[in-house]
């Protein structure tokens, strides 16, 4: 297989993007990814969408076709072009399989994007609903605020998680949020916003929950042994691993455990020939605060039950012994689902080439991502390495 | 990149199965495609699922999981599952990508399926419309058997086609149908049939347009060199070529020529360092009849305006000059449409292991498939040989 490399990513603000459309969002994601990379459109190869559920969200479906027409790449050039989907993983997937086309000698350029317009209906929760068991979950009842809040429950029985160690992923991931131009929330909060917030699901309350949201995000891989054709600071992916588990939470033998992440992040680390130690900082996917506990133990860097503690004690901040969502994660960047696993990948790049800013982590050469769909039944993990 | 070859398939019954849900449905096939291949759970490195649109036929997405778990592969085992989606070549792409799995080194047994369950929802004609560009072609009433309806005007005009000579094109798959045991009809039709059937878009009538169905298929893959441990017949992929186009038919310079046919076509023959008369038989996307006639001349075997004819004089029958649509196409077999793509690849497999029956193709060595995603704005073709 040949080595793969990050030549350029771009990025819309997320938040309630009224005044821009589903197919403008990507536009502007994908001319800023392909700018920034110095390719031409003549170079690309092909292009990977992720996309949980346009279907539903804006009635259209085939958005790989969609995005590349919309970029130029459609006509005449003839660019191939697939959506592919697993829920809020999608974007992750999107990245792995551009890694995967460029990896075999299938295609050399490549873009992979992330998209998803979610403001447009009325009912949000029932269509993120369609990430879960739909016949033995969703129609029971359950929303993913329900399921995230289950799972929640199971972790503060077992360790005795705090109610304001929960909180204090948010006001973390708020506060880094707040140095992020593109993130949906820029603003700091304190554990009594947490605290005082509307209750969704016990014991999750609203600042605990990712918000919904519209953005795109996009990334330009190549071999990497012609990536400094392209740039200077090219980012190498060092480790591409997915894991599945069962699409319903309750066929789980451990609702706090995510098996599939645990088996992601070995397999990453067993790719990257890297230990827990190595990592400078983690993207992880904190639709629910609760869940960056679980993202941070399951790839091996706290121990079960321990990530309360080591978030109170502020190792998570920026500086801290392990860095977490710099980009204000999904809670204040904001969470368009298909959007996320690239946004994760974008937050790497741009921290690998010392490019970000206030929210720079100090010498940072190695990141980690972890991209979780519904659950957890989808989960895909990429280590990037400064080149 | 590693050479790849099929040791598996399986397939559903096509039609209107009432009693039989989506998840249902994959496991059948995946179950079936498992068995023949001759390998067990432990061996499947990764799966590919092609649905086009389970998040508005049934209110499911993250199907990729879902059917990985059903098929007893997604809990203690955690296979990375993956949906992929491009409309109505979702199948194909699946296929595709799994090709890509095997040729990269990344995985060695993969999983190719496709399933769409799409008698559950009252408007399968508006979910199918989110394959064209929802804002400027559904949104003002264009349906798929209204632009296809303006594929055939175009051709007429341009070519001097005859109604007879489309007819024809159905008749033949109905003939084909008849000798398929998995087809949703097997029934022999006429040309008067199709003549005296309904208008549904000038000049297309009901017995024009494929049906719409429920039903999976799926297929396993490996790395050829290992690929005699499962079977003996193991069909060589030879050539696996994607290409895209506008996703509006309104913005194509030839309304009757799919650009994205021709190109993939070209980069499939170029691949497998073939002409067109080493083809031995065809499996075509012909959602509409005309779809067919495009298709023979845009892969290049007829020249362009010829397709009529050649189909009047009976050239595309079993024992014909180039058999198309053994399987009955899209026409009589069904059109469940994420797994349309898949049952081409199962009916090539059929065809050159010497399976397929009454339908066989006399000495078949070499087989080709079409599937086209939209109007056109996704083509991916493939070639296996028996090896």
């Amino acid at each position: 297989m040949r080595e793969v490399a990050v030549i350029g990513a771009g990025i819309t603000k997320f938040g309630e993007r009224w005044d821009t459309s589903f197919r403008d969002l990507c536009t502007e994601a994908g001319i800023a990814a392909i700018g920034d990379s110095n390719v031409t459109g003549e170079e690309i190869d092909e292009l990977f969408v992720g996309s949980m559920s346009a279907g539903r969200f804006i009635g259209q479906e085939h958005v790989g076709a969609l995005v590349s027409d919309y970029v130029g790449l459609g006509g005449e050039l003839h660019v191939p072009a697939t959506r592919v989907e697993a829920a809020c993983a999608s974007g992750g997937l999107a990245f792995r399989q551009a890694v995967a086309s460029v990896a075999s000698g299938m295609s050399d350029i490549v873009i992979a994007a992330g998209v998803e317009k979610m403001t447009d209906v009325g009912d949000a929760t029932d269509v993120l609903a369609g990430a879960a068991d739909r016949e033995w979950e969703s129609f029971a009842g359950a929303t993913f605020p329900g399921l995230y809040a289950m799972i929640a429950c199971d972790y503060m029985h077992k360790y005795g998680l705090t109610r304001e160690q929960l909180a204090k992923v948010s006001v973390k991931n708020h506060h880094n949020g707040s140095m992020n131009r593109y993130a949906q929330f820029q603003n700091e909060i304190t554990v009594s916003t947490v605290m005082n917030s509307s209750l969704v699901a016990s014991p999750l309350r609203l600042f605990d929950c990712s918000p919904v949201s519209d953005g795109a995000a996009a990334v330009v891989v190549c071999p990497l042994e012609i990536a400094k054709k392209y740039t200077d600071t090219p980012i190498k992916v060092i480790a591409s691993a997915q894991a599945g588990d069962t699409i319903a939470l309750h066929d789980r033998p451990d609702f706090s455990t995510l098996g599939a992440t645990v088996a992601a992040g070995n397999k990453a680390f067993a790719q990257a020939h890297l230990e827990r130690k190595d990592i400078d900082f983690v993207e992880v996917h904190d639709c629910f605060t609760i869940a960056e506990l679980c993202a941070i133990e399951d790839l091996g860097f706290v121990k079960k039950g321990e990530a309360g503690k080591f978030t109170e004690e502020g190792d998570t901040y920026i500086g801290g012994k392990l860095p977490v969502n710099t980009s204000g994660g999904l809670k204040a960047c904001g969470h368009p689902v298909g959007a996320t696993g690239i946004k994760q990948i974008w937050e790497v790049v741009q921290q690998l080439r010392g490019e970000a800013g206030k929210r720079q982590v100090e010498g940072a050469e190695i990141g980690m991502t972890q991209n979780v769909g519904g659950t957890g039944a989808t989960v895909v993990s990429h280590i990037l390495r400064r080149d």
